[in-house]
Protein backbone atom coordinates (compact mmCIF):
# COMPACT_ATOMS: atom_id res chain seq x y z
CA UNK A 1 0.00 0.00 0.00
CA UNK A 2 1.24 3.14 -1.14
CA UNK A 3 1.22 6.03 1.23
CA UNK A 4 -0.38 9.47 -0.20
CA UNK A 5 -0.24 12.14 1.97
CA UNK A 6 -1.50 15.86 1.81
CA UNK A 7 1.68 18.21 1.08
CA UNK A 8 2.45 20.81 4.03
CA UNK A 9 4.37 23.88 3.74
CA UNK A 10 7.71 22.37 4.71
CA UNK A 11 7.65 19.92 1.82
CA UNK A 12 7.29 22.67 -1.10
CA UNK A 13 10.77 22.13 -2.25
CA UNK A 14 10.57 18.07 -2.75
CA UNK A 15 7.16 18.67 -4.46
CA UNK A 16 8.95 22.22 -6.57
CA UNK A 17 11.88 19.68 -7.50
CA UNK A 18 9.01 16.72 -8.66
CA UNK A 19 6.90 18.93 -10.55
CA UNK A 20 9.37 20.55 -12.41
CA UNK A 21 10.41 16.98 -13.49
CA UNK A 22 6.86 16.29 -15.04
CA UNK A 23 7.09 19.46 -16.77
CA UNK A 24 10.45 18.89 -18.12
CA UNK A 25 9.17 15.38 -19.01
CA UNK A 26 6.38 16.55 -20.69
CA UNK A 27 7.47 20.07 -22.58
CA UNK A 28 5.91 22.23 -19.95
CA UNK A 29 7.59 24.90 -20.54
CA UNK A 30 7.76 27.24 -17.19
CA UNK A 31 10.28 29.33 -15.33
CA UNK A 32 11.16 27.91 -12.09
CA UNK A 33 9.87 30.79 -10.06
CA UNK A 34 6.23 30.67 -11.53
CA UNK A 35 6.47 27.15 -10.94
CA UNK A 36 6.77 27.61 -6.99
CA UNK A 37 4.21 30.37 -7.17
CA UNK A 38 1.59 27.96 -8.41
CA UNK A 39 2.65 25.19 -5.51
CA UNK A 40 3.10 27.24 -2.57
CA UNK A 41 -0.86 27.98 -2.21
CA UNK A 42 -1.72 25.00 -2.92
CA UNK A 43 0.65 23.95 0.87
CA UNK A 44 -1.02 26.63 2.87
CA UNK A 45 -4.65 26.10 2.72
CA UNK A 46 -5.48 27.94 -0.40
CA UNK A 47 -9.00 26.41 -1.17
CA UNK A 48 -8.59 26.05 -4.80
CA UNK A 49 -6.38 22.65 -5.14
CA UNK A 50 -4.34 20.19 -3.06
CA UNK A 51 -1.04 18.56 -3.58
CA UNK A 52 -0.60 15.06 -2.37
CA UNK A 53 2.88 13.56 -2.26
CA UNK A 54 3.27 9.62 -2.88
CA UNK A 55 5.60 7.55 -1.04
CA UNK A 56 7.89 8.04 1.88
CA UNK A 57 7.98 11.86 3.17
CA UNK A 58 10.95 12.50 3.20
CA UNK A 59 11.41 10.82 -0.26
CA UNK A 60 8.40 10.95 -2.40
CA UNK A 61 8.33 8.84 -5.88
CA UNK A 62 5.87 11.31 -7.26
CA UNK A 63 2.92 13.87 -6.18
CA UNK A 64 -0.95 13.94 -7.67
CA UNK A 65 -2.67 17.76 -7.64
CA UNK A 66 -6.26 18.13 -7.63
CA UNK A 67 -8.06 20.92 -8.22
CA UNK A 68 -11.14 21.97 -7.21
CA UNK A 69 -14.29 23.26 -8.66
CA UNK A 70 -17.56 23.73 -8.99
CA UNK A 71 -20.56 21.72 -10.30
CA UNK A 72 -24.04 22.76 -10.04
CA UNK A 73 -25.15 20.15 -12.47
CA UNK A 74 -23.10 17.75 -10.09
CA UNK A 75 -24.48 19.50 -6.93
CA UNK A 76 -21.62 21.23 -5.62
CA UNK A 77 -18.06 20.67 -4.91
CA UNK A 78 -15.94 18.93 -8.04
CA UNK A 79 -12.46 17.77 -8.13
CA UNK A 80 -9.95 17.83 -11.29
CA UNK A 81 -6.83 16.03 -11.23
CA UNK A 82 -4.53 18.35 -12.34
CA UNK A 83 -1.53 16.98 -12.59
CA UNK A 84 -0.09 13.41 -11.74
CA UNK A 85 3.48 11.74 -11.78
CA UNK A 86 5.02 9.08 -10.95
CA UNK A 87 9.32 8.95 -11.16
CA UNK A 88 9.92 7.01 -13.95
CA UNK A 89 12.44 4.61 -12.09
CA UNK A 90 9.05 2.92 -10.72
CA UNK A 91 6.52 3.74 -13.38
CA UNK A 92 4.81 0.29 -14.70
CA UNK A 93 4.03 -0.87 -11.30
CA UNK A 94 0.69 0.13 -11.15
CA UNK A 95 1.51 3.34 -8.23
CA UNK A 96 -0.08 5.82 -10.07
CA UNK A 97 -3.62 3.27 -10.30
CA UNK A 98 -3.49 3.08 -6.58
CA UNK A 99 -3.16 6.52 -6.32
CA UNK A 100 -6.21 7.27 -8.34
CA UNK A 101 -8.20 4.62 -6.40
CA UNK A 102 -7.00 5.60 -3.08
CA UNK A 103 -7.98 9.45 -3.84
CA UNK A 104 -11.63 9.29 -4.72
CA UNK A 105 -12.75 7.82 -1.37
CA UNK A 106 -10.42 10.70 0.47
CA UNK A 107 -12.04 13.43 -2.05
CA UNK A 108 -15.62 12.02 -1.45
CA UNK A 109 -15.05 12.03 2.45
CA UNK A 110 -14.46 15.76 1.92
CA UNK A 111 -17.71 16.75 -0.17
CA UNK A 112 -16.16 16.26 -3.41
CA UNK A 113 -19.07 14.72 -5.62
CA UNK A 114 -17.56 14.11 -8.83
CA UNK A 115 -13.89 13.59 -9.83
CA UNK A 116 -12.08 14.27 -13.41
CA UNK A 117 -9.18 14.61 -15.89
CA UNK A 118 -8.24 15.44 -19.13
CA UNK A 119 -7.11 11.66 -20.71
CA UNK A 120 -4.82 12.09 -23.90
CA UNK A 121 -7.19 11.63 -27.17
CA UNK A 122 -6.04 8.49 -28.72
CA UNK A 123 -4.18 7.30 -26.20
CA UNK A 124 -6.24 4.11 -25.92
CA UNK A 125 -3.83 2.34 -23.00
CA UNK A 126 -4.63 5.68 -21.05
CA UNK A 127 -7.97 5.53 -21.65
CA UNK A 128 -8.81 2.14 -21.08
CA UNK A 129 -7.15 2.62 -17.05
CA UNK A 130 -9.11 5.16 -16.40
CA UNK A 131 -11.74 3.23 -17.67
CA UNK A 132 -11.16 0.44 -15.31
CA UNK A 133 -10.62 3.09 -12.74
CA UNK A 134 -14.27 4.14 -13.37
CA UNK A 135 -13.72 7.05 -15.09
CA UNK A 136 -15.92 7.82 -18.48
CA UNK A 137 -14.99 10.00 -21.17
CA UNK A 138 -17.38 13.04 -22.31
CA UNK A 139 -16.32 12.36 -26.06
CA UNK A 140 -19.34 14.34 -26.57
CA UNK A 141 -17.74 17.25 -25.73
CA UNK A 142 -14.20 19.59 -26.34
CA UNK A 143 -12.75 21.61 -23.69
CA UNK A 144 -12.03 25.23 -25.07
CA UNK A 145 -9.61 27.42 -23.67
CA UNK A 146 -8.42 31.10 -22.93
CA UNK A 147 -5.44 32.95 -21.43
CA UNK A 148 -6.54 35.81 -19.98
CA UNK B 1 -24.21 47.12 -23.44
CA UNK B 2 -25.83 43.99 -21.78
CA UNK B 3 -25.80 44.35 -18.15
CA UNK B 4 -23.64 41.26 -16.20
CA UNK B 5 -23.59 41.67 -12.43
CA UNK B 6 -22.43 39.11 -9.73
CA UNK B 7 -25.42 37.43 -7.73
CA UNK B 8 -26.16 38.28 -4.85
CA UNK B 9 -28.25 36.52 -1.65
CA UNK B 10 -31.38 38.03 -2.68
CA UNK B 11 -31.13 37.02 -6.33
CA UNK B 12 -31.49 33.31 -5.10
CA UNK B 13 -34.96 33.04 -6.43
CA UNK B 14 -34.48 34.75 -9.70
CA UNK B 15 -31.80 32.61 -10.02
CA UNK B 16 -33.06 28.96 -9.54
CA UNK B 17 -35.76 29.66 -11.89
CA UNK B 18 -33.63 30.46 -14.58
CA UNK B 19 -30.83 27.47 -13.92
CA UNK B 20 -34.25 25.20 -13.79
CA UNK B 21 -34.75 26.37 -17.13
CA UNK B 22 -31.34 25.72 -18.21
CA UNK B 23 -31.91 22.27 -17.14
CA UNK B 24 -35.63 21.51 -18.59
CA UNK B 25 -34.57 22.31 -21.71
CA UNK B 26 -31.07 20.59 -21.82
CA UNK B 27 -32.40 17.43 -20.37
CA UNK B 28 -30.21 18.26 -16.73
CA UNK B 29 -33.08 16.05 -14.23
CA UNK B 30 -31.74 17.66 -11.52
CA UNK B 31 -34.71 18.23 -8.36
CA UNK B 32 -35.36 21.54 -7.06
CA UNK B 33 -33.97 20.80 -3.71
CA UNK B 34 -30.20 19.96 -4.66
CA UNK B 35 -30.56 23.14 -7.56
CA UNK B 36 -31.04 24.88 -5.06
CA UNK B 37 -28.51 23.79 -2.74
CA UNK B 38 -25.98 24.15 -5.47
CA UNK B 39 -26.61 27.59 -6.03
CA UNK B 40 -26.85 29.45 -2.76
CA UNK B 41 -23.25 28.74 -1.69
CA UNK B 42 -22.42 30.93 -5.01
CA UNK B 43 -24.31 33.95 -4.15
CA UNK B 44 -22.72 33.82 -0.57
CA UNK B 45 -19.30 33.93 -0.80
CA UNK B 46 -18.07 30.21 -1.72
CA UNK B 47 -14.56 30.02 -2.97
CA UNK B 48 -15.27 27.85 -5.67
CA UNK B 49 -17.45 29.61 -8.01
CA UNK B 50 -19.66 33.02 -9.10
CA UNK B 51 -23.11 33.48 -10.67
CA UNK B 52 -23.84 36.06 -12.89
CA UNK B 53 -26.95 37.59 -13.96
CA UNK B 54 -27.75 38.95 -17.79
CA UNK B 55 -29.53 41.62 -18.23
CA UNK B 56 -31.65 43.82 -15.78
CA UNK B 57 -31.11 43.12 -11.89
CA UNK B 58 -35.13 42.31 -11.56
CA UNK B 59 -35.75 40.77 -14.80
CA UNK B 60 -32.79 39.32 -15.97
CA UNK B 61 -32.98 37.55 -18.97
CA UNK B 62 -29.95 34.68 -18.48
CA UNK B 63 -27.08 33.77 -16.38
CA UNK B 64 -23.81 32.65 -16.45
CA UNK B 65 -21.98 30.29 -13.40
CA UNK B 66 -17.97 30.34 -13.41
CA UNK B 67 -16.54 27.57 -11.52
CA UNK B 68 -12.96 28.71 -9.71
CA UNK B 69 -9.89 25.74 -10.11
CA UNK B 70 -6.09 25.95 -10.03
CA UNK B 71 -3.70 24.72 -12.93
CA UNK B 72 0.09 24.87 -12.21
CA UNK B 73 0.53 24.92 -15.95
CA UNK B 74 -1.24 27.95 -15.89
CA UNK B 75 0.53 29.77 -12.75
CA UNK B 76 -2.70 29.63 -10.56
CA UNK B 77 -6.28 30.64 -10.41
CA UNK B 78 -8.22 28.95 -13.64
CA UNK B 79 -11.89 29.75 -14.27
CA UNK B 80 -14.54 27.32 -15.74
CA UNK B 81 -17.78 28.22 -17.45
CA UNK B 82 -20.20 25.77 -15.55
CA UNK B 83 -23.31 27.05 -17.19
CA UNK B 84 -24.60 29.96 -19.30
CA UNK B 85 -27.52 30.47 -20.18
CA UNK B 86 -29.83 32.86 -22.17
CA UNK B 87 -33.46 33.20 -22.61
CA UNK B 88 -34.98 31.71 -25.86
CA UNK B 89 -36.84 34.45 -26.33
CA UNK B 90 -33.67 36.79 -26.12
CA UNK B 91 -31.40 33.95 -27.97
CA UNK B 92 -29.68 34.87 -31.09
CA UNK B 93 -28.74 38.65 -30.85
CA UNK B 94 -25.49 38.19 -29.46
CA UNK B 95 -25.69 38.40 -26.00
CA UNK B 96 -24.21 35.28 -25.11
CA UNK B 97 -21.34 36.20 -27.54
CA UNK B 98 -21.27 39.98 -25.45
CA UNK B 99 -21.40 37.91 -22.32
CA UNK B 100 -18.11 36.03 -22.89
CA UNK B 101 -16.34 38.67 -24.02
CA UNK B 102 -16.89 41.25 -21.03
CA UNK B 103 -16.70 38.65 -18.26
CA UNK B 104 -12.94 37.39 -19.47
CA UNK B 105 -11.88 41.26 -18.69
CA UNK B 106 -13.66 40.90 -15.38
CA UNK B 107 -11.93 37.47 -14.61
CA UNK B 108 -8.26 38.55 -15.38
CA UNK B 109 -8.98 41.86 -12.76
CA UNK B 110 -9.60 39.01 -10.54
CA UNK B 111 -6.35 37.63 -10.91
CA UNK B 112 -8.17 34.46 -13.10
CA UNK B 113 -5.54 33.30 -15.73
CA UNK B 114 -7.36 31.16 -17.43
CA UNK B 115 -10.78 30.41 -18.86
CA UNK B 116 -12.14 26.96 -20.48
CA UNK B 117 -15.78 25.99 -21.42
CA UNK B 118 -17.02 22.65 -22.46
CA UNK B 119 -18.28 22.94 -26.50
CA UNK B 120 -20.81 20.06 -27.48
CA UNK B 121 -18.04 18.34 -30.42
CA UNK B 122 -19.03 18.04 -33.44
CA UNK B 123 -21.15 21.44 -32.99
CA UNK B 124 -19.25 23.71 -35.63
CA UNK B 125 -21.27 26.68 -35.19
CA UNK B 126 -20.57 26.70 -31.35
CA UNK B 127 -17.31 25.74 -32.08
CA UNK B 128 -16.29 29.01 -34.35
CA UNK B 129 -18.40 31.44 -32.13
CA UNK B 130 -16.23 29.94 -29.18
CA UNK B 131 -12.64 30.55 -31.85
CA UNK B 132 -13.88 34.04 -32.37
CA UNK B 133 -13.82 34.94 -28.77
CA UNK B 134 -10.70 33.69 -28.30
CA UNK B 135 -11.33 29.93 -27.20
CA UNK B 136 -8.85 27.40 -28.43
CA UNK B 137 -9.92 23.88 -28.92
CA UNK B 138 -7.95 21.04 -26.95
CA UNK B 139 -8.51 17.97 -29.32
CA UNK B 140 -5.90 16.36 -28.00
CA UNK B 141 -7.29 15.36 -25.20
CA UNK B 142 -10.91 13.79 -23.64
CA UNK B 143 -12.12 15.12 -20.43
CA UNK B 144 -12.83 11.65 -18.41
CA UNK B 145 -15.26 11.89 -14.78
CA UNK B 146 -16.32 9.77 -11.94
CA UNK B 147 -19.07 10.23 -9.62
CA UNK B 148 -17.62 10.12 -6.00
Amino acid sequence: MTAVNLAKPQDLDRLVALVGDYHRETGIDQDAATRRAALAPLLEGCPHGAAYLVGPGRAPIGYVIVAFGWSVRAGGLVGRIDEIYIRSGVRGRGIGAEVLSTLPRALAGGGVKELSLAAPAGDDRARRLYQRLRFRPLDDQVTMTRTL
